[in-house]
């Protein structure tokens, strides 16, 4: 993949996240499921900010943090998400260039605002979200740059963005853009009730030439419908050439051809906040399988990204992690 | 003071910060003075935030930090400062008041916008800051609620704002009303530059019947225009009933009258980010102090404080201050 200009071309919701920490007890108040992603409309959006607690802003977006974390590795990366022009839109916009990351969206004006998610932490570190979908989810075909697509070694596809038609159009476009420049697709699965709502869809996309898949237990099984995880990992790996699942403090697995690899969660001190660190993951395995690294070493830079956004709040890592992957020896 | 409605009433610059970090070179190369706080302009912000790293945004502002923390500490309190109508506007607002804090300024439609800060920091976790002062420098004597002034056992001022005219004149006002209703009130230098440009009112408004100064050591020392802190700190216990002088790792000095009490700094893990550090601390020994306790506990609970912002980025709180001062049994 040498000829690529990009490791990774992500696309994704465009998101700042506004976090602040709450009592368990606040989740049932607000009627929310603790550590799950739910949509809330503008007016809840105030409703939930107005009585929450202070808060941080830091830029986000799942597809977007993975993209931040390649960068942060060192990896050459670009992102295709929309921003509305405003306040939001700029610290969006800027957090993602100033890491040397190719980010060419222009804002989109007299639409609606920039995505937000309001993030609530509980005291154990378990963050559930609240996520407006502003401008993010208008996202279509005429936003891709399609050289930019085609210049990429792996493209990253986000399923939170699936539960829009013209955003599953885009993703098709994406993935025959990116297979007919001979590159590599990839998709995570993004949450249980995201795969919940467009199984078929899901199943569809990956049976038409995906070939790394990100998945966590809860959405693996979901996709399979089943409640055995052997079964469902089972099914990934007849599905796709390369299904990488994670399992929190399990660790994680993954799927080759006739190859499996185990890869042990890294200690952590102490959970701050887990927001980001499926993200992250997929961050770390993107960047040394793009590079060309062993699945192990992939496996490892993934745990070792998650590891570090899971010790701070936010979900874009505040070391470079090119730096703690050296350190570790995993890159030279 | 058991009449008072709130603990403490501060006036200050409402500012949104927006932290990121950096390398020494980088000071260099846009010109800041490390350690430093220095004004910019508004085409200056958009130099430095477009080549500078990924940020944070975090609500700050000196003087409205140190309500937060008095809050934070289970104190009840009050601010006033002027913000814009727009997204950092609704930022600010939302997390002084969500830690309980009476804040009843209403944002100033069609002038200039919220005031931000953008602060830089170093590896050695020393932060620089690049403020553009926007509506928050607008503040004159018609921003200031009388009443909270008079109900408010302490009244703390803070030396930034004294840039501007019509916020000095806006000082004296509140200082009398303050005094008239038998309140005391308590000033911080803020800055050793803020200091240079106005010795002469400041020392006046301070033999005009401070009773509190918060003064670190480089202030105290351009406030009496001598390079020794003793006898700086010998000319401010014979101007101010009450002089809390800070001087970083080697702990602060409280002159009272006929008494000096000296507190150590609290020792710290790693220096994440000192901003803010001089805020926790005058809020720690406000909160003491208005709820009677001795000079020498106000002073650990002032370093319990700074201590907790120094651990990590930002200069709000991230965990109750009243919990960690429970757990050292400085407070019941």
């Amino acid at each position: 993949m040498a000829d690529a200009r990009h490791d990774v071309i992500g696309i994704g919701n465009a998101i700042v996240d506004i976090i602040g920490r709450c009592d368990e007890s606040y989740l049932t108040e607000i009627g929310a499921a603790k550590g799950s992603m739910r949509l809330v409309e503008a007016g809840d959006v105030q409703k939930i900010y107005q009585t929450m607690g202070p808060a941080v802003e830091i830029s986000g977006g799942s597809g977007a943090n993975t993209i931040a974390g390649v960068a942060s590795f060192g990896g050459r990366a670009a992102y295709i998400g929309t921003i509305a022009d405003d306040e939001f839109g700029r610290i969006f916009s800027h957090d993602i260039r100033s890491l040397g990351v190719t980010y060419e969206s222009q804002p989109i004006a007299n639409g609606a605002p920039t995505s937000r998610s309001l993030i609530l932490v509980t005291p154990d570190g378990e963050r559930t979200m609240n996520t407006f979908l502003g401008i993010s989810t208008d996202l279509d075909e005429t936003h891709l740059n399609l050289d930019l697509i085609r210049e990429s070694a792996i493209l990253y596809l986000e399923g939170y963005l699936f539960d829009r038609p013209q955003a599953q159009k885009a993703f098709r476009l994406a993935l025959d853009t990116a297979k007919k420049a001979g590159r590599k697709v990839s998709l995570t699965l993004s949450d249980g009730f995201c795969v919940d709502r467009h199984r078929g869809e899901f199943l569809e996309l990956i049976r038409s030439g995906i070939d790394i898949l990100f998945a966590n237990e809860s959405e693996i099984k979901s996709l399979y419908q089943t409640e055995s995880f052997d079964l469902a990992a089972k099914q990934a790996s007849s599905d796709i050439p390369l299904a990488v699942l994670t399992r929190s403090a399990k660790g994680s697995i993954i799927l080759a051809d006739n190859k499996s690899v185990e890869i042990s969660a890294d200690p952590i001190e102490q959970v701050v906040d887990t927001t980001g660190a499926g993200d992250l993951y997929a961050a770390g395995f993107l960047f040394g399988y793009a590079r060309g690294l062993s699945l192990e070493t992939s496996g490892q830079l993934a745990s070792l990204a998650a590891a570090e956004i899971i010790g701070h709040l936010g979900a874009r890592p505040e070391v470079p992690l090119a730096e703690l992957a050296r350190q570790r020896r995993l890159i030279p």
